[in-house]
């Protein structure tokens, strides 16, 4: 079998062939298909650590501390970030990853953020192709940061071994960070900017909650911990360490059945969603390709006709 | 053509038809589909609102002002709210929905929440289905309500005529808001709790970022307005409804055609949503029906093979 273009070099660590090939994936270009399957059998070694919370509780600032404290560690570290698709974004993206700028002449660390796909569909089809690429190319830590209380961020989270959900002071979204489900995906619960005021009360709220769950009788292989972490001063950042670290071990060591487990579904999901795109593709090219199909979708628009029959027909044509 | 259960019923605007069909569809029960293709031909007589922010900007409360003001006017209001899944979250929904529950033996008000769906995809499969049922039954004005920054969110805002997005003074998230994409699926922008402090601020900002994005030179056919209100204190209401009943004339009178264009993307999407729906089931169906494909899908989490290959190779097998 001969080799793809780009694999020689994305195994080899190059920054610029590992840049080219995200770049590409981003652009779906159909050439990066034959490259990811040749990467896939060197995947599966870096750890993936998740982030996420609402916007302003400082994901950014965190991950810029946590690069410095795995570089430390002597680890490759690679950074991706999902951003809701936004034409006005550019700026304020930027702002952002400038904080992280400190690290771009480090051939240890490579950032990249990715736009969230501006249209039905959810996930961000390109983030598990991105963070294959980086684990191939030997990054030992992918950190996954992730914007939003809805389905991208839990998707997106389900990549991750390790998940971080982060939260501050005086954002009164104790009760709401639970009511929008966000503790069920947390396995560290953070509250950062712990040095400003009312730290204190959110700590004791998500105690609360936490305490509550356990009362409930339910059974959890792993029960997440709650730390107070302030990014600016440095303030519970060796206790994150450790944390970060146990659960590592827990799951490795305790518990690989679990990590088997988990490993399964997200195959399962990557190679349906695989399916899908395709079916999606066929089927589009079919309504928009010849003036009879064009016409059974306007007698829809009318409402003359279903959506559902629709379906059935292109799946009748198409998939037999 | 025989009508299909529940069709009369819902039709004539029963609450115990209406109620338990839109309970099978979120049970994906496999009987309705024949219903809502009956049902499909009395749709697109609603006006539909959306209402997105992120948690704790008070969507619940406004909601029901709104119930309240479209009731005065006589009309029929349906609301779909839609919330991030969670076992723990009963409670707390519960808490909102009981703010709307004055409503409750209102038959001229029908109030609905539905779960996202806790897996990869995006989402809320039922959402467009469960609309269907409300417009089909009657309910002159349905409200959408979501919650969170991400793409369910604006999937889901996709299905509405007029797009509310809601944020409250003091969040920080002036930029943020801007920075999530939220602006582009606005067609009003509301500062709510606008008595509290911060409120001439936040206005402030949002309003330099509209002029900001005016000046850019970009061509639009509508700019968001942008209104302080307050659902405890009343302020802004009227303006409301007059924002809200001139954005509805912009679309019905001066550009239907971007109503049409609008409808035929919303057709085409659940189209297609149906079809990759159903290729996914018959994908899944094959992964987990024989040893042969069984071990096809453990080789990929061996990391043996590779998902790319699993996936052409069910697409093959399965759609020719």
């Amino acid at each position: 079998l001969s080799r793809a273009p780009q694999v020689e070099d994305v195994l080899a660590g190059q920054v610029k062939a590992i840049a080219r090939l995200i770049r590409d994936i981003d652009d779906q270009s159909p050439r990066v298909q034959e490259t990811l399957k040749q990467l896939y059998p060197h995947t599966g070694r870096a750890y993936l650590v998740g982030l996420t919370g609402s916007p302003g509780v400082g994901k950014s600032s965190l991950v810029d501390q946590l690069i410095s404290r795995f570089r430390r560690q002597g680890l490759k570290v690679g950074v991706v970030a999902v951003d809701p698709t936004s034409p006005f974004s550019g700026g304020a993206l930027l702002g952002d990853r400038i904080r992280m700028q400190h690290h771009a002449t480090d051939p240890g660390v490579f950032i990249r953020s990715l736009a969230t796909r501006g249209a039905f569909g959810g996930l961000t089809p390109s983030a598990p192709a991105v963070v294959q690429v980086l684990d191939a190319a030997g990054f030992e830590r992918i950190l996954i940061e992730t914007v939003g209380v809805g389905q991208d961020e839990v998707d997106i989270v389900r990549l991750a071994h390790t998940t971080l959900v982060l939260t501050v002071p005086g954002l009164g979204d104790g009760i709401q960070a639970i009511k929008a489900g966000i503790l069920e995906i947390a396995d560290l619960l953070l509250v950062n900017k712990a040095d400003q005021p009312g730290a204190e009360r959110t700590l004791k709220e998500l105690q609360g909650m936490l305490e509550l769950n356990r009362l409930s009788g339910q059974e959890k292989a792993w029960w997440p911990g709650l730390l107070a972490v302030s990014a600016r001063t440095g303030q519970g950042l060796d206790e994150l360490d450790k944390a970060l670290e146990s659960h590592r071990r827990f799951l490795e060591e305790e518990r690989p059945d679990l990590l088997a487990a988990r490993t399964r579904l997200q195959v399962k999901e990557l190679v349906l969603n695989l399916v899908q795109d395709r079916a999606k593709v066929r089927a589009e090219r079919r309504l928009e390709g010849s003036p009879d199909w064009t016409s059974r979708l306007e007698e829809v628009v009318a409402r003359r006709k279903d959506p559902y029959s629709l379906a059935e027909e292109i799946l009748k044509e198409e998939f037999g």
